[in-house]
């Protein structure tokens, strides 16, 4: 029976050219983060179900795939568990490891279980594949890779602003004309949310300010009112923030509206650092009081990266400090910050905006086309010594010539390399630009350092 | 509650260290396959399970990694097969997926998929984890990489010479001394079994010669009698066959005996032709008539690299021609060949034959030593120059000098760099030498191409 040959909704393939480009930008965003000082390290794609379960939120939960026990050791499915409706007692009955879902828990596990061999602060960079059960649409798929920087065991705040340079630094070396970062902090999220007397419903607030950029301030402040109960005495104050859209602005009306306790004094004694220290008072680090992500989770400053460029795209990176990472694993005072990058939404972008260099775009240099095995096994020398520095490639049928120049084309050599019966009693080599038409002759026995290209 | 920070059964952390080795023997062995032409794609990993079943074996079909089916569709759990003990029916009332196996079916499925857009003869690598439900051992672990080439749509016998070159080159390149590699074809394999009159019982005879290094010629001989039935007579011819350790005596061997039809015919010929494109009469490619390797599998001349200076490793590459490989997704004519090379155990023989460049072991290069937020910034454009050339790690802490100066010892900096108080005043940096203790002093305007290291 013959099987129709497709993929699971929601993966990919990558073909070659985008290979190239996927190994282009991560080889970018693991030099840069070596450069800082980063180590990568790699941990295994799945992780005991106990490790995951309950980092994610419910919603997060449902999202992870669960692999399934091996052999025999399905058969104790607990089938009391299924009928009672109990889907979580029935699926730990067969499934004891699932795919991770993320870089941070399997990091925070790694810390955990390494702590006595690892020298804090540790600087950890991670480039790896996730996996989420989301449903397939457009741009989201269920594999994708996260390439994450964290420091573990440090609360400097210098860190905040190596992370904003590296940002810098990687989108710079990527070709990005123009990025933006949005900073924010917990605590005056937190301050704010008291400040307005909504600090019983601190998610649901968080929530519908996160839509800000999407259904605009009226009807934030419209959703606050109507799901909340918002006061109409603080529109004024709320507006004053959705408009504070420059960082010293921000500042200020944090310095006179939201220090209202010790944390968020400190919260914003850590944001004034550090606009002093990246010195900046242009638009690309941005101080944006309305910024929420990833809250669940990040317990002080905030970040995310959007091209201005193609800002309907959404956010090319994220970030943020936390602590009690590794709480759970009963490991103390492991707190951290860190910064990921999707990759995906930067390929996209960089391919759209035609940032990939064009030496990239086809390995495909130089096609030796194939006059039968005694004429390929004169030239062996030739063509092993021109692999030290180009790539050749061998066509390995003795087929019609025209075949293998329409290969050669259709696959977008450069060049072909022409050793026949007639360059034989010459003793010639043939090299043939497929762009320009130009042929240049060489001596079987010249050196391949003056062949011309 | 708190848990233990484990990992699963047969998994693994890749600390920084291994990552960086294991990094450069995968830049290594894509450097080659590129030089060769060969283009680089990725799959998912995770296949739908039709693409995956019934192509492993009965055994290899019990060690492939289920997926669980997300969210509520596991309540679809056939429960009547489970109690029928139809285990297969069970799980495939529970999931529809399965992570990748080996990278050779996806491949497979890829071509088939995607024939129309693929120039053929395609030559394609690819290096990905595969994940196998082995019981955990030492040195088996159920999440692995292969690192696989090969080209599909063409029957060329250059192919075999090349793939040949390709793992000499990549041996040579990652330091070897002496791998050889063992050739065999899966003709001469059958012929040998017809001439003994065994060919009734092939997977047998190939299963038990294959023991023949662990167990020797004796015993193999003898488990051929006792579970097979060989006769008495073939003793001699067998002991020929174990006996011709060089690959002229088992071409001549094959000549004088195992020709009894076309199939075996061509058979002695592609390996002739092997043998005359190789020009090697030396020990380094050895025709080896006992060579039996992934036999449901391959067609034609398969191969194994082994380590000469630790041959007690076992097989560090494999590969071997194949026909049909797409028949069962019906894209017809697709045959190919492919070589695959161990990354784990070459890994393990570089490690302990400390064949790993100096210079990967430790990227810690330069750490800062933090006297304070004033002082780092005071240098941050020195720092960033620095950072052009070398790697440079900023101590994220104002913490005591002792404190910092035991971090770069224990991560193996190489250097620290000094800018406090009393460098702040002379307007100088002094750049330390952990190694030698040596003190080099620049001044704080010096352009960095003149710091001495």
């Amino acid at each position: 029976m013959s099987i129709k040959p497709t993929i699971p909704k929601g993966t990919r393939d990558y073909h070659p050219e985008i290979v190239l480009k996927r190994n282009y930008i991560i080889d970018v965003i693991r030099d840069v983060f070596t450069k800082y000082g980063y180590l990568e390290i790699q941990t295994p794609s799945f992780e005991k179900r106990e490790t995951l379960a309950g980092k994610y939120g419910n919603e997060g939960d449902r999202l992870i795939f669960n692999i399934l026990n091996s052999g025999e050791k399905v058969r104790k499915a607990d089938l009391k568990a299924l009928n009672d409706n109990k889907t979580t007692e029935f699926i730990n009955s067969i499934s004891d490891k699932a795919l991770r879902y993320d870089l941070t828990v399997p990091l925070a596990r790694y810390v955990s279980q390494h702590q006595n061999e690892i020298k804090f602060p540790f600087k950890r960079f991670q480039i790896q594949n996730v996996w989420r059960a989301d449903r397939p649409q457009k741009g989201r798929y269920q594999e994708f890779t996260q390439c994450d920087a964290d420091v573990i065991g440090s609360d400097s705040s210098y860190l905040e602003y190596e992370m904003i340079q590296m940002y810098f630094n990687v989108f710079k070396n990527l070709g990005f004309q123009k990025i933006q970062i949005k900073v924010n902090h917990r605590e005056i999220l937190s301050s704010i949310c008291r400040k307005i007397e909504l600090n019983n419903n601190f998610n649901d607030f968080v929530t519908i300010l996160d839509k800000l950029n999407k259904i605009g301030s009226e009807k934030v402040i419209y959703e606050l009112k109507d799901k909340l109960g918002l006061k109409d005495k603080f529109h004024p104050l709320l507006n004053q923030i959705f408009e504070s859209r420059n960082s010293s602005q921000a500042l200020s009306l944090i310095n006179e509206q939201f220090i209202d306790n010790d944390n968020s004094k400190k919260a914003y004694e850590e944001l004034k650092n550090l606009f002093d220290l990246t010195l900046n008072n242009k638009s690309d680090v941005l101080l944006d009081l309305t910024l929420a992500r990833g809250l669940d989770y990040y317990t002080g400053i905030i970040f995310e990266v959007v091209s201005l460029t193609n800002s309907e795209i959404g956010s090319i990176g994220g970030g943020g400090r936390y602590k009690n990472l590794t709480e759970r694993f009963n490991a103390n005072n492991l707190s951290g910050i860190g910064i990921s990058f999707g990759l995906e939404r930067v390929y996209h972008l960089m391919d759209d905006n035609k940032l990939f260099p064009e030496e990239i775009k086809s390995p495909n240099d130089i096609l030796v086309v194939n006059f039968g095995d005694e004429f390929i096994h004169d030239i062996s020398y030739v063509v092993s010594q021109l692999r030290t520095l180009r790539n050749v490639s061998v066509y390995p049928d003795f087929v019609k010539l025209s075949k293998q120049f329409t290969y050669a084309d259709k696959n977008k050599y450069s060049y072909v390399l022409i050793y026949g019966k007639e360059e034989a009693q010459e003793k010639v080599i043939k090299i043939k630009n497929l762009k320009t038409g130009d042929e240049n002759k060489h001596n079987l026995d010249d050196s391949i350092k003056n062949y011309k290209f």
